[in-house]
């Protein structure tokens, strides 16, 4: 029984039981580990696997296909992807279930791959029974 | 009793009790006419009044202050208001007291006026006392 207590309380210490928002700046943080070692397929795992997820860009790409593609069209390889960092992330629930983040996006690239880029990112995210995902994202 | 029964299905049938995406679809019908009257004050009732709301745009506002004075500087007689309208707008319920909206707004605007101007938004709305109100708007 101590043993149980010991652990129950270590494992809260430890921080196994996260809080949403940690779970969702978890998943940016793999999203960011995912685009700097150049696997947008893997990347592409913070996003529902669903056909109605949204991307909002100058256009807007309906469909985890379709934002797959649109990734895969603008970064072809490593050196278009350069290296990508999140700033300012701030997470905001909205129930227990929904969540929104924003924040900042840096591209750090070699101008003959065009150069360095920011933006600015809105997301909402969805609880699935396979952890939170992004169901929108709205970048400009 | 009969009286009530009557009452009770008419205010049904006449959409009295209307469901939250319509709610939300009549700020932003709301939000288009007092734009085009040159009201931007009463186009902001549509935001929540907190300091809390954010603008994402080429930078962020946050607070309802804020999101005014920008909305003031940018648009200060009825010229450059221009007229506004928006089209395909989707509502997405994020469980029972949160929303999330996409759309297009149209800007129809005489040249001298700043031209003609179109974008993409997405709207976080919050189902609040006073209504549906907006808390995020991110439009680029």
């Amino acid at each position: 029984m101590r043993i149980l207590t010991v652990c129950l309380l270590a494992c809260g210490l430890t921080g196994f039981a996260q809080s949403p928002e940690e779970e969702i700046r978890k998943v940016l943080v793999r999203q960011q580990a995912d685009w700097n070692r150049g696997d947008i397929r893997a990347f592409m795992t913070g996003y529902e696997k669903s056909d109605s997820i949204t991307f909002v860009g100058a256009t807007v790409s309906r469909g985890f296909d379709k934002v797959l593609a649109r990734y895969l069209d603008r970064y072809p390889n490593k050196d278009a992807m350069g290296e990508l960092t999140f700033s300012g992330v701030e997470v905001k629930m909205l129930g227990a279930n929904h969540a929104s983040v924003l924040g900042r996006f840096h591209l750090k690239r070699a101008k003959e791959a065009g150069g360095d880029a920011t933006g600015l990112f809105t997301l909402i995210c969805h609880k699935t029974a396979a952890g939170w995902k992004i169901i929108l994202d709205h970048t400009s």
